[in-house]
């Protein structure tokens, strides 16, 4: 079989840790590569100030955040269900702009779970309109099974250990937010 | 139950990807927040010019790469060995140092799991050693039991569908190393 390069599908989904985290992570590498950057973030509000939003400002890299804050949670579903559908269609514009090597779409997987967008119209449009070397970060829990299908590599983050639950330890500035 | 701050133990362990760069995620969200921070790799030769040394160097990240390539594929064992062993003396010297925030052993678990290193010894001399506030994430697949139980927070990446495998599609710079 020939060995061919192409711009990867990726998902990261599961219910443990390091979802979003290795999204970060594979910016961190692009960036040092020079490559061009867009990530976009479905649920966490801008004004939590992440540690990923702060690193993001100071190495330039493009960070959208359109959500407004824990979504599921919310009360207003019609407000949630814009938000999501407002938040992919910056992901479009910016996805069929040819501008980017890489575009992280964090915490996607929800308004696809939730029934806020509809994944086979999501597939269909990547299909028709992602630019062929074009990575595409995709994270998030419970990614539905169409996404699987179309994705080239999946992952799932599989908790075995995790201090909230067992040690009363609280969340850590810098390495969990 | 109280909530309390502590340095966390983390392992980011199993034959999925993402690992290491969750691990490098953690470093980008860290260094957001002005973290000190320190990484030193087991496995992977700093010749390989990987995109995270790349990134590191232009944040001024400090990087050290301990490794000779794959060397779980080495012939020369005595060597390999001695090599684990100097990396190893060289976090001890980090951690015990006080000046870091955040210590990352990348593909650690490698030298412990081939033995090259004792786990319990390790663990014994992180017990004593590390600044409580440290935190220190360790990657790597097969991680040994004894650390799976002393660490805080473990996540198991877990392959659900690979390129390479299936699709014959090459390595990705920027997106995979």
């Amino acid at each position: 079989m020939s060995k061919k390069k192409k711009g990867l599908v990726i998902v990261n989904t599961g219910e443990g840790k390091g979802k979003s985290t290795a999204a970060f992570g594979t910016i961190l590498r692009a960036w040092g590569r020079g490559m061009r950057i867009c990530a976009i973030q479905f649920i966490k509000s801008e004004k939590g100030k992440w540690g990923e939003v702060k690193a993001a400002q100071k190495l330039g890299i493009e960070w959208i955040s359109t959500g407004d804050g824990f979504t599921w949670k919310s009360k207003n579903i019609d407000e949630t269900t814009a938000l999501a559908q407002h938040g992919w269609e910056i992901a479009q514009e910016k996805i069929a702009s040819g501008k980017y090597d890489l575009i992280v779409l964090d915490e996607f997987t929800y308004p696809l779970d939730f029934g806020w967008l509809d994944t086979n119209e999501v597939i269909s449009w990547l299909i028709a309109n992602k630019p062929p070397m074009q990575h595409l970060i995709i994270t998030g829990r419970n990614a539905p099974q169409e996404l699987i299908e179309f994705a080239d590599l999946v992952t799932e983050m599989k908790e075995i250990k995790h201090p909230y639950k067992n040690l009363g330890i609280t969340g850590q500035p810098g390495i969990e937010f």
